[in-house]
């Protein structure tokens, strides 16, 4: 490289996941071209971003509080606890406008591959929250993955005790796919806990 | 998004080249999850990179000095110049190790579909070195796409009148292709093969 300056940059951009040497020479490159004003624009809201925003001291989810949004708006029902694995999956509920309970943000799933461990999520919040007097409901909110999975099974040991009733997302044919191009868990799973037909439409749930 | 300051950090990231709000999330989230100091370190190699690499203000490569280590480079042929659109196809040659002459990087080629003119790259530059006494051959090393074959073209139109040689590299290289990407050998053989450039045809071969 004919700068160490440069090789700095692609070495720190090329840590980030997902982003290889090359495309990291590429979005460098890219950065030089535009002026020095906008550079630093990008680099402060990095800057800003990361000393400004906080996690949650109850629920995990990112905020510029102590207390998240969400935790503070009494209208939120604080019965019903979505736990979900990271803010990506509850802008995602949050997106449907279908659910006024409350979240926990778990940080991460359980992945021995990539060295996750219970001791990484934040659990023992959980625990403190689902033994909570307001708490009728943990809503296991994950991914349908063999992290997923083995993460739910961890909460399910952990929880039972606590006597809260604990659901987990209906796992089934996702709206809109062909039946042909499921895969064989999604159809095995779908049959084994198929529904009562409702001709007013499968897709809306009671409340 | 629940917060300003993660929303700015995601449209700011989500400019880049290549990268939608999707990946930007992703990886804001993943810079949210480092230590601050480690931040601060990727910002920082950053903005130093944008505030401390400038051009050569002879052939436009990348440094942290007016003139680039390479036109600095005595043993460095200056009898012949090879054009490249950016650092990458430089960097590209110089892996070769199989060209001691100079470069001239254009800072792009002609794109009318990305608004990229001749007035947007280095030519100016390129005519003053053909002009020079020392110079004997300007050698195309753009990449051979459409919008490469028609730099070269343009390039050949202004370069005629200074009677300098202008050669192309051999079309070892698949049409369709990017240079950085082409493996060495056939870097190697397309800079030994080079061809007096012809207007008529820049992927054909002499008639």
């Amino acid at each position: 490289m004919p700068s160490r300056l440069i090789d700095r940059a692609v070495d720190q951009i090329a840590g980030l996941p997902g982003v290889g040497r090359r495309t990291a020479l590429r979005l460098a490159l890219h950065l030089l071209g535009r002026n020095e004003e906008d550079v630093r624009r990008f680099t402060e809201a990095i800057q800003d971003m990361r000393e400004g925003v906080k996690a949650c001291n109850v629920c995990g989810n990112l905020g510029e509080e102590d207390t998240c949004t969400i935790c503070q708006d009494v209208r939120r029902d604080p019965a019903r606890i979505a736990v979900v694995e990271d803010l990506r999956d509850l802008l995602a509920i949050e997106g449907t406008g279908h659910f006024k309970g409350r979240y926990h943000v778990l940080g991460g799933v359980i992945s021995p591959m990539d060295g996750v461990g219970p001791a990484d999520l934040r659990v023992d919040g959980l625990l403190v929250r689902a033994q909570s007097e307001t708490c009728e409901e943990i809503i296991f909110a994950l991914p349908t993955t063999m992290e997923g999975d083995t993460t739910a099974f961890y909460l399910d040991k952990r929880l039972r005790d606590t006597g809260v009733k604990i659901t987990t997302l209906a796992r089934g044919v996702a709206v809109g796919d062909e039946l042909q191009y499921a895969d064989e868990l999604t159809l095995i799973r779908s049959l084994q806990q198929r529904l009562p037909y409702s001709s007013s439409g499968g897709s809306s749930a009671e409340s």
